[in-house]
């Protein structure tokens, strides 16, 4: 284990720094960044779909899959660092009333998670329309929460 | 379709500032975020096992495999970013000497996919000391590509 210690001081620099001991943020920069971050490649692999839904793109099956299963798991990921104290000051776009309104910002997360869910499923068929409505219904989600939580 | 005109909009900005209609980035920039974004929340969900396997948080199995399985799907996306033409310029820590030697700089991050894809598999399991040898191989795997080729 010894040649490993840069790597566990590393991973112990992170929990310093991610202050994920306390299981949270305890950093509201890192919280930013750390939701920035998923926004940047959620931002990339929901271009790359709308690029097909738009015609700009020919339509792969599988490659669109693939992109539509990223956009999944990171939906999952970044409510916790939205929600975390003090993070609405700083280099944000988020808009403090995210914290005054939390259940409803988080039932906005929630509608992301099950439309990008459904995304998957209809990317798995075969019917495109069906994928373009979905994709749709994803970006109806993105855009509520945007428009009610990101100051331009 | 209408009210979603704002979005395929966003969707299509996103397509030009990734220049992703061409499969691949256009703008070294747009790499050089897009890795680096998958490097930060690759760091937070590492440091997390890495809090557990160094003690300092208690071991949840099933806290332990959604990291796992967080950090296998992350490792498989920065690659074509990382090879992105004239990214090793700019905000980067990446040494020009990964274009020179992109066999050997993919071949680190095929190592990473698989190293990450056991950690997963050990963390269904239910050998502790399995899991942390595992991590240990997904820390040398880290080290090994940053030590080449990320500049310090």
């Amino acid at each position: 284990m010894k040649k490993l210690s840069k790597f566990f001081i590393t991973a112990i620099v992170g929990v310093l720094f991610f202050g994920i001991a306390y299981a949270q943020f305890t950093r509201p920069e890192s919280a930013i960044a750390y939701r920035q971050s998923v926004m940047t490649i959620m931002g990339y692999h929901t271009a790359q779909m709308g690029a097909v839904v738009t015609g700009k793109k020919p339509y792969e099956k599988k490659a669109f899959s693939r992109n539509a299963a990223i956009v999944e798991m990171l939906a999952t990921l970044p409510w916790q660092a939205f929600m975390s104290p003090g993070s609405d000051k700083g280099k944000t776009e988020l808009k403090p009333s995210a914290f005054k309104e939390k259940d409803k910002f988080l039932a906005k997360a929630k509608v992301l998670e099950t439309e990008t869910r459904k995304l998957v499923k209809a990317a798995a068929g075969d019917d495109f329309n069906a994928v373009k409505t979905q994709f749709g219904n994803v970006g109806k989600s993105c855009k509520s929460c945007h428009d009610a939580y990101r100051a331009r």
